[in-house]
Formats: structure tokens, sequence, C-alpha cells
């Protein structure tokens, strides 16, 4: 077979956990295409493919090399026109980057508060210099003073998800009556945060811990 | 003439300020449909039309009388498919119900908390009783108590725009090329605040600014 998703995992290479993998993840089993996954250490990203990209995911489909879920998204949807739709129309494509902007810049950040240190935690030795040193720059502190900060994000978390709840009155997903991409991408922060042992975030009553399932269901079933 | 939408304005009739009436008027000149407006106070509504609804907007369409915004821009939708469509798409139809829940769990709470003393003492004197007892009821607080918070509510409104300014970099509306009704729905906060004399929630060149600025043109050239 010659589909293959390059995606991210720490020591335990059976947990990938990077959340635009997921998006890639669920948007091939939406398309009902077969792939085999091959997660790698954030260290050995610059080996794949001769240092296509610098992040993953990076799909190979055939001849084809392409990097950035919501670019692989839209490669899916141009190429196998004839599987389910990913947006359904152009209206839901535009609208998807919406999502993407929201989720983001909303959940992103409370996740990465959240999962910081366990993802750290979680990755290989070589690995986890690599990620201690970019992320302490990026965020402009050490990966023990976010954690500081994790309890507080987990009790402000539920409150961050009233957009998608609310919506959750007219309609089971994001994309209507089925998910779309638009739910695939929200489905990653949270598949990050639980992959990387957060898995209580939401109460399980919560409606939208139910949109979780039925769109872990859904992408499921094929 | 046979189309008519009733809104909601102050003492002044020529200001109507309903963020949900507005997102109708763009619905309407979207679809390239001519109508009479006629904005009402808050204590005429229950005379429109033989008591047809609580709230506005209402639109007269005929023999047809709908009410609430979304549902009249799915009824315009359907009724007149060969006019420009406001969703493109069942994609795009499903995720402007996220959009709008974004908007109304986000924006209307920031938007009701700088204009609602400039509301009140804006309408006629019956629609003022009328506001301050229902207000207050539902806010659990007077409008002076309110408006104390007008100031801090002002300056964290930029920040609540993010998804939007983080989308803009990648398309110029929310619906992509050409704006949709999700653009309206957001378009809508924005022209309630300014309607009730707040006018500078957000710099000039923020690119939300230029994304309002698009809108309006768009929907004032047919």
């Amino acid at each position: 077979m010659s589909r293959i998703l390059y995606s991210l995992c720490g020591a335990d290479a059976s947990a990938p956990f990077s959340p635009h993998c997921w998006k890639v993840v669920l948007a091939l089993r939406h398309k009902g295409l077969e792939f085999t996954e091959r997660p790698v250490g954030f260290t050995e990203i610059p080996k794949v493919e001769n240092g296509f990209s610098k992040t993953v995911p990076i799909l190979k489909d055939g001849d084809a090399l392409i990097s950035d879920s919501f670019a692989i998204a839209l490669y899916l949807e141009q190429t196998y026109p004839d599987a389910p739709s990913l947006f359904k129309g152009e209206g839901g494509l535009a609208m998807a980057r919406f999502v993407e902007a929201w989720s983001l810049s909303t959940l992103h950040p409370a996740v990465t508060r959240i999962a910081l240190k366990n993802i750290h935690d979680r990755l290989a030795p070589a690995d986890q210099a690599y990620f201690r040193e970019s992320r302490e720059a990026r965020l402009g502190a050490t990966l023990e003073e976010v954690a500081t900060g994790r309890e507080a994000a987990i009790a402000a978390f539920p409150e961050k998800l009233t957009p998608l709840r609310n919506m959750l009155k007219f309609q089971p997903f994001i994309g209507g009556s089925e998910p779309l991409f638009s739910d695939y991408i929200v489905f990653g922060a949270f598949k990050w945060a639980s992959q990387t042992g957060n898995t209580e975030l939401l109460d399980p009553n919560d409606p939208v811990t139910n949109w979780y399932e039925r769109v872990e269901a859904f992408t499921e079933k094929g």
C-alpha cells in the first residue's frame, strides 16, 4: 500500500497524540482510504521523506507529499471527490477555517497548559530535551511553571466549549447531520488531551462529551 | 410591495439596532429582494401581525410570516433558490449554526454590557420601563450596575475576536471569497453596538474592522 501518514508519538509509538495528525486520521477514515500510520518522535521529523516538512502530519499518497492538516484535507477532497465530502460545499470549506481558528485560539492554549508536562513525560529521552527547549522558549516559562496553571485551566475548560455546546441544541455535529472535517478539527484537540492522559476534562453527561463519542463512533464504523 | 421586515428601534425610528434584525436586512440584500423595513418599539412587538411573535425580526413575505433570524434565512434560501446562496451548501448551513452559537455566547454578552445603558437611553419612554424591568430581571442587576463594567468590557472586546482575526489570514470573509449568512450573523453584533453609539470598539486597522467594512460594502452595492 502506498499511502503513509507520518504522525507524532512519544516513547510509546502506539499512542500518537498530535491533534493535527488526528484530524488527518479521521479525514482519511471519513474518505474510506486505507493508510499506514507511522508515528515518529519530534526529533525524527526532519528525517522523514528527506526533510520534506518541519512538522507532521505528512501524508505520502503515491508520489504526492503534503503537510499541514488543512492542506491535507483539501488535497483529499480534491483527489477523492467521489468519496464522502469533508466539507459539503464551498461554504462548509470556508467555515471550517473559522472552526479551525476558534479551536486553535481557544482550545489549544488550554490543552497546552493542561497537557504540556504530561506530554514531556511521555516522550523518548532524545525528544524530551528538544521539547523542553523549544516549548520553554515559545511559552517564556519552564514546563514546571506552566504546569502550575494546570488545575485552573482544567476548571476553566468546560466554559470554553459553550459555542459548541449551544450549537449541539440544533444538530448532532458541527457538520450538521454527520461529522465533517470541522468536527475532526475540534475532535483533534480532545484526542490530544486524552492521548496524553487527560481524559476527564468534561462531565460524562456534557453534550460535548456525547458529541465526541458520536464522532468517534462515526469514524470507527468504517 | 408585499415584503415587510418588522425590526426594532428606539425613539429614533431611523436607527434600528437589533442585531438579529440586521442579520435579516443583510440577508435580504444578499438575495437582492426588495423590502420595506418597519421598525417598532419593544412594547409594540405584541401588536405586530396580531401577536405573531414575541420577538423581532418578523418577515412578512406575501402570505408567509416567519420569525427568528436563522429561520428567516432558511426560508429565504428555500424560497429563493435562484438568488445568491446564503450558505453555499449543506456544510455552510450547518457551520453557520456554529458561528451563530459563537457570536451569541462570546460577542453578545460583551455588547450587552457595553451598550445596555445606551440602548435604554435611546428608547421611547414607554419602552424604557419595559426594557429596564425585563433586562434587570434577566441580568440580576440594575442597568446602572451593568454599566459599571462597560470600560472593562470594551478593553476585553478585541481579544474576543481572535478566532475571526486569525481566520482572516486565510480568506476575506467567513463565507470564503464572498460573505454569507455567517458573516451577517457576526456583522449584526457589531451593527448593534454601532447603532447604539458604540462605534470605536476596534482599532481602525484591526483586520476585523476591515472585514466589517467589506461586508458593509458588499451588501450596499446592490
